[in-house]
C-alpha cells in the first residue's frame, strides 16, 4: 500500500518494558491514533534508559537528523529522577544545549503553588528543555513535553502521554486515513491463503492480512483488507467473500 | 547494571501491531522470561511485513551477522499466506537458500493426516525453511519455527509463540537472573527523586527506577531496585526505605 502519507516511528524509552515489568501501551495507543489520521507508522523501537542508545535511535529515526522517518514520537524518560535522560539525549542528538526553560518553569510553578507543593531542584529538573524546542502542554500534571526537529518528546505515564498526544494532534501533518474492513472466518489460515493471495494480486494497491486465532479449542482466521480508497477496499472484500463462499 | 549475561533483542514482524489493530504481547511475555533466566533484553523493534525491512533489522540485531546483540528472537510472519515473508527474509539476511524442509514437512503431514486435513500448497509453504537452520518444535499447531545463527524465528500467534519459547528455553545461554525488589510509596516521583539518586550513587552496581502512577484521583510512585546480587539489592532497598522514612 503506497501513499503520500507521512511516515512515522515511535521510540519507547524504558527499562521497565525491557524487563517485562510493564506491558507497553503508549505505542499501541498512538498507533491507533496515527492510523486514524493518515500517518503511516512504520517502526516501533524500545530501548533502555541510556543516553548513547537514545541518541543513536533518535538520529536513526528522525529525518531532520538524516534518519528514516518523517516524524518521530518518543515516550518516557522525561520525569524528575536521575534515570530520566531523554531530554539530555535529545539535546545531544540535535547538537544543541539544554537549559531551564522559563515558560515550562512558570507553568509548573503555578501548579505547585496552587497545590502548596514546595519547589525542589528535582521538580525543576523537569523544566530542563533543549534549546530551540517548542513545549507540548500537559493538562494532566503540568510538566511539559517538547518538540524539536521532527521529534515529539512525550511522557511515559499513560495518562500524560495521552494528554500530550491530544495536544499535538491538531498540528500534525495528517494524510488520508487508512480504511479497513475485516471478516472473521471459521477456517484455518492455510485454508484461505490461496483465495487471499488471488485477491491481493488483483488489488495491488491494497494491503491484505490474515490473523489466525485460537480460543477454547476453537479456531479461525480474521481477514483484513486495508487501503486508502474505501470503494476499492469494499470491492476487494466482496471479491474475497465470494471466493471463500461467504 | 553491568553483567556477563548475554544480550538480546526481539524483532516483532507485524503490520497489525503498527496499525494499532493488535496490542503486542509476545515481546512482553518473552521479556519476563529472559529476565527470569538471566538474559539481558536490550531492544525491541517492530517492523512491517516487508522483506527489505526485516532483512535489515536482522542484520542490525544478530551478532553472528555483525549486529549488536548476542541473541535475536523474532515473532510473526511465518504463516501460510502471501504476506508471511519472515523465512525468506532470514534466508536473505544470512545469504543462504530456502527449501522445503523434509523434517518439517513430515511433522506437519502427520498432524494434517491425523485430522483429515488436505495437504495444500499453502500449508506446505510453512515447511519452507532456510538451509542450515535447526527446527523449533511447535506443540500447539505443528508448523515449526527455526534457529539460524543467533536468530530464533517464532510464530506470532500468542499460543504458538509461547510454545516455541518453552521449546528453546533449555538450550539458551542463560546467566545470572536479575533480582528485583520494589516498594510503592504514596508520594509524587519528584518527592522521592533526591533519595533515589543518593541510593543510586551509593550502589553503582544496581539499577534504580521510579514509576509514577495515577489512579482515580490518587497517585504514588513505585520504586524498583534491580541487580544481580540479592544481598546488595536488599541492602539498597533498606537504605532507600530509611531515607524515605518508611
Amino acid at each position: 500500500m503506497q501513499s503520500d502519507n507521512k511516515t512515522a516511528a515511535i521510540l519507547v524509552i524504558g527499562d521497565e518494558i525491557l524487563s517485562g515489568r510493564t506491558r507497553e501501551g503508549n505505542a499501541h495507543h498512538l498507533a491507533s491514533v496515527l492510523t486514524a489520521v493518515g500517518i503511516d507508522l512504520r517502526e516501533i523501537r524500545v530501548v533502555a534508559d541510556e543516553q548513547p542508545l537514545i541518541v543513536e535511535a533518535i538520529r536513526a529515526l528522525d529525518s531532520s537528523l538524516g534518519g528514516r522517518y518523517d516524524l518521530l514520537f518518543t515516550s518516557g524518560g522525561i520525569g524528575p529522577t536521575h534515570d530520566d535522560v531523554t531530554a539530555d539525549s535529545v539535546a545531544e542528538a540535535f547538537g544543541t544545549g539544554i537549559e531551564m526553560n522559563e515558560e515550562a518553569l512558570a507553568v509548573m510553578r503555578a501548579r505547585w503553588e496552587a497545590r502548596g507543593m514546595p519547589v525542589t531542584g528535582n521538580r525543576m529538573r523537569m523544566a530542563r528543555i533543549p534549546l530551540g524546542a517548542k513545549l507540548i502542554p500537559n493538562k494532566f500534571s503540568a510538566a511539559p513535553g517538547f518538540h524539536l526537529g521532527n521529534t515529539y518528546v512525550m511522557a511515559g505515564v499513560p495518562e500524560v502521554f495521552r494528554a500530550m498526544v491530544d495536544a499535538i494532534l491538531p498540528d500534525l501533518p495528517t494524510g488520508r486515513p487508512v480504511v479497513s474492513e475485516s471478516i472473521d472466518v471459521n477456517r484455518g489460515e492455510s485454508d484461505v491463503a490461496e483465495d487471499l493471495q488471488q485477491v491481493a494480486l488483483a488489488y495491488p494497491d491494497l494491503s491484505l492480512g490474515s490473523y489466525p486465532w485460537h480460543r477454547e479449542g476453537s479456531y479461525g482466521t480474521m481477514l483484513v483488507v486495508r487501503g486508502l480508497d474505501g470503494a476499492r477496499v469494499a470491492a476487494a472484500m466482496t471479491d474475497l467473500r465470494q471466493r471463500i463462499g461467504l
